[in-house]
């Protein structure tokens, strides 16, 4: 049985990894997050002596089964925040996975194949730029080259890796897909969806695709008093219009959200009008049409914007991330899993990028639970509550259950 | 007679220091201002030897008139620049007062009074943020405290000062307004209205008032995938309709322009929403009713905001600088002087900031001279040509001689 004291307790001693209060600082490939690993496979110790660390910092659990070659079933999360992160973001996902697994074998259940509860390293990327750090590494998806990205510090990923007692070589955590029967990841809602529609548990359908992109606007720096309104060529307030045009155009594809997160003008000084302004375009939806409609429609807005102002408009597109389609028949197993503890979960499109993205566009069979969470993500304000994520825990045993037992 | 080639020559050589091509980087009350000094001064050996450098770093070369106790007639301008600069801003006056007295003593004029030639020092602010240093501490307009404000690096302007040799107390500056005639300050047009209208030389009336303002934008950070258009509170998005809305309103009230020059969000990822986002506000206007009507649509524009997008907007109010009327008898001397060498001058309001703010403010009668400049200021492309800085001399001889003779 799910023990949501447990599972509450636990979660709030994994945030003392790197944590104050409700804010969490465990980035990714630091010590910390090795601190946490050590916690997670302590709760473990019970059940299994057979963890492992690979080469990209991730931590698997195994737990026996029947066919001890038979591919394993691998649940599980991240185990690093962004900086000034919440307690409940990838750190709720092992939690819950850790607790389901430990209900089941603790009332007595043996797997017919083996179960891995695994901790990603570094989801966030917050430290060296690059997502989905660990999974990527386990599935062979890596950038070439990722090894040597460094932080503000100047410090490798490959030193990084060292410091922490490994070789240094990510790409050396590779594992066969075939190895994996299915993979599961519990997760909180990173947006307000299951609490505006007052329900506790989602299923994830698909992943959005992401477009990343930069765009830089060149107009004429100049003197901001000298300067009378008609003469100007402002690159800010070219680009205002843009990020306006954004917001108005993604309201208007379904589905499809738009953002401008990062911006800066040059020289940047009170006095000066602004003659270079350059910001960060993040686009998703669950298609890859739509997110095309939209960055169509800012194209054209872009058109109208050089021609309008006489400014220079670049775009230099960044990444594109596909859209994810999750398994179908581990969505059913997954959905009739939260029906058997009594809730009917809405089938979601997760908005974030996931690990899961990994396994599943490498051939495994995956699937996501969200859990309801508050307050948003990223943020020390996150918050799942102990209710939610218990039954979060239950519905898991039921799918963990349905695909090793 | 003034001695064009003379004039050029010596723009180019006080470009070169802190200079590179046409780029100029030579900052308030630094070694490289100090080293301006010792150029100009070195131009005037040959007609003074009576140099000083007082406690805030400007320079004063006075040139004998026949009562030694009568109040001298001040001509000059800044020696220092922005950050990236061009050649003429404030350096270009400096040039064009040397010259100006160099010919009158050259060809056996000899002054009623004396006159001095001032090369003002860090009226950029660009280091310490306190624009028109010099010439505040020389007529005791420095606001409380400034010696203690630190640049980026830590460094007070009282230290910067006496690394230079001085004593660090630059309110000890401060001379008696009763001991200056008159202040005749020749500058570069920071704006394109003497190249639109097809002249060399303009007279300025007034100098525009200045609102100087941070405005601070709270909305709610949020993850970038998951938050559907519709839950957001985006800060930025918000900034944007703001910095639209000062474009369309300065442009509205007439004289006046408006503009963000600095803006930044938080957290500031690409993949977050931004939950806060500061700018700047720089308003002006030849009337400070012009600058309340902006201001005042601001204010309404910010209530529909604030009401509309539910986010939190507070304006903190930095700076005020009163609009300064320049000495009507002044200005029929300098409209006198410059058609006394052929050339018809346009009335011009300066938009920008000037030191002669300061002895006007003082009581001194004050007049400027604008010389045309193309490719604006405050960048390495501002460009006077040869023949208007020569003009702008010969015209200053006139008024030095009407002033001083």
């Amino acid at each position: 049985m799910t023990d949501a004291a447990r599972l509450e307790t636990r979660v709030r001693e994994l945030a003392l990894v790197g944590g104050s209060g409700t804010s969490v600082t465990r980035l990714g490939l630091t010590a910390l997050e090795a601190e946490a690993r050590d916690l997670v496979r302590s709760w473990c110790a019970p059940f299994s002596d057979d963890a492992r660390v690979d080469e990209a910092g991730n931590l698997f659990i195994r737990f026996a089964g029947a066919d001890a070659e038979a591919p394993a079933l691998l649940v599980g999360s991240h185990l690093d925040s962004v900086p000034e992160g919440g307690r409940f973001d990838g750190a709720l996902g092992v939690c819950v996975a850790v607790e389901a697994v430990a209900s089941l074998l603790g009332s007595g259940a043996r797997f017919a194949r083996p179960v891995e509860v695994v901790g990603w390293a570094d989801e966030e990327g917050a430290r060296f730029g690059v997502g989905l750090f660990g999974s990527s590494a386990a599935f062979g998806r890596l950038p070439a080259g990722a090894a040597d990205l460094r932080d503000r510090n100047g410090v490798s990923i490959a030193e990084a890796l060292r410091a922490l007692g490994l070789s240094g070589d990510p790409a050396t955590a590779r594992i066969d897909p075939r190895s994996v029967h299915a993979y599961l990841e519990p997760h909180i809602e990173q947006g307000p969806r299951l609490e505006r529609a007052g329900r506790a548990l989602g299923v994830v359908t698909d992943i959005v695709g992401i477009y990343h992109g930069r765009v830089r606007v060149g107009g004429r720096q100049d003197h901001a008093g000298a300067t009378v309104m008609g003469a100007r060529r402002d690159a800010l307030v070219a680009a205002s219009g843009l990020v306006a045009a954004l917001e108005r155009l993604a309201s208007a594809v379904p589905d499809t959200v738009g953002t401008v997160g990062e911006i800066a003008v040059r020289p940047g000084a009170k006095n000066v009008v602004p003659g270079e302004c350059v910001f960060s375009l993040d686009v998703r939806a669950p298609s890859e049409e739509h997110i095309e409609r939209a960055l169509r429609g800012l194209g054209e807005e872009m058109a109208r914007v050089r021609r309008e102002r006489e400014v220079a408009i670049e775009v230099e597109p960044l990444q594109r991330v596909p859209v994810t389609p999750l398994d179908a028949r581990v969505l059913e197993t997954l959905v009739a899993a939260v029906r058997s503890v009594g809730a009917e979960p809405p089938l979601l499109v997760s908005g974030a990028g996931h690990d899961a993205q990994n396994p599943s566009l490498s051939g495994v069979p995956t699937g996501m639970i969200f859990i309801r969470s508050t307050g948003g993500s990223h943020t020390p304000a996150e918050l799942a509550s102990a209710a939610d994520a218990a039954l979060g825990a239950r519905a898991l045993e039921h799918a963990i259950r349905a695909l090793a037992a």
